[in-house]
């Protein structure tokens, strides 16, 4: 599957005082790399969302853990679409350090498409569905 | 079940621009909630901790979200332990929003019992896991 | 004068990685002293914001720290009023760890009343600057 | 004088229930800034530190915010170096909002030398003096 890619470093903020990246921190990397995967692909996502009038509240996270990542780590996130439903998506990320071919932390984000009225499930439009397809359709 | 149960309200620099709290804070409150239950145990956690020369990192952490909190909102949060391994330990949260008895939002985070020089699991020392069993002896 | 006070614990993840907490997460410790303030003052400072339309945005902020503040610390904060000008106001902090008489870290912060729709300064409404006046008026 | 510039967008993390950046989060940037500064001119400035066992603490920091900024924005970041004393180092910091030539934000950070066993200031090491001052020596 073709997975989009995303570096960063590790900032001096994200570390705790066990010298390692803070565990909450790496949801933000997760939806840090959504934001360039989203920038990279429609400038238009606020647009699309607004003009709908619809959100992408998130309904599950989750992360597991394999090796600390620490102040100043060039880290290469990876991204991809795990599953694309009516209204429903879910992402999966994999953080690797420098050049390491095994994960530091692998997680998945699950979001659902509301109504910003009523906060309720709505199906989603077809133009941000292809926006979530758009970069990982190879293997389709 | 016994559970440990922690209040707290929703601070503004928690909420996003769709004002709700994001979901990366999901985690810190139910870290906040742990803090608060150690506290409540042992005030030398901390000091256990580095006479054994071990840390807890978290090797997975998962939440499921229902209904959006908000700024000033006042939270119940509660916490139970799921499983006690051997090296390894798993609580569960809840957060209830008010008075409500359907849960904002459920999590769990495993951690594991590490020495802190090899970052390697070792078993958790007889001192500590009384104090993660501590809250939650009445159902075992 | 008079202060209005309020303890809280530091917390893991406001911590970097030499131990202390982010000299960031000062501002924050002020943020959260205010509302506690609020909060005792007023359940409807919110609903007098959002009646009048306005939001009270910062123009600055400024701390000096003197001495590290660490995980679990104990530290009780205060605020008082600094300056009430037509339109602004200027509140102060001090945070003192445990039984410290020399704060740990002082600071200063100024809010400006301003038109939701158009971002521009306006006059204060006469109960919200009640509220910012209230807890402070013994030395007046 | 030269300023080293660094580029980067308002992550939706950052942003508040008003919309908006919060208060808090643009000190995180200007750190973010020193850090770019820091990766650009030496890959060893965590290994001179440690070196030398020093480390240096923020002793003051400030900001004036003039305008909001926003999810999305294209924020360009520009530090300089405001004074270079024998333990300490005042830089300085402007935000711009994409093609503004108005900053959005202006702050300035200080930041003292000490020993890390002992948190007392000490007179900086002359190759850490060089990385402070060498981006902005075309107008000493």
């Amino acid at each position: 599957m073709t997975a989009f890619s995303y570096e960063f470093r590790v900032a001096w903020v994200e570390t705790d005082a066990l010298g390692v990246v803070h565990f909450s921190n790496y949801f933000r990397y997760f939806e840090r790399i959504e934001e360039a995967y989203f920038a990279s692909v429609a400038d238009g996502l606020s647009a699309l969302m607004e003009e709908h009038r619809i959100a992408f509240p998130r309904v599950e996270a989750a992360c597991t853990y394999s090796k600390p990542l620490r102040f100043g780590d060039s880290v290469r996130g990876e991204m991809h679409l795990v599953r694309l439903g009516r209204s429903s998506a879910t992402f999966g990320f994999s953080l690797y350090k420098g050049k390491d071919t095994e994960p530091s932390a692998e997680g998945r984000i699950t979001v659902v498409c509301v109504d910003v009225a009523t906060w309720k499930a709505v199906e989603m439009p077809t133009e941000i569905r292809a926006l979530f397809d758009h970069a990982f359709q190879e293997d389709k």
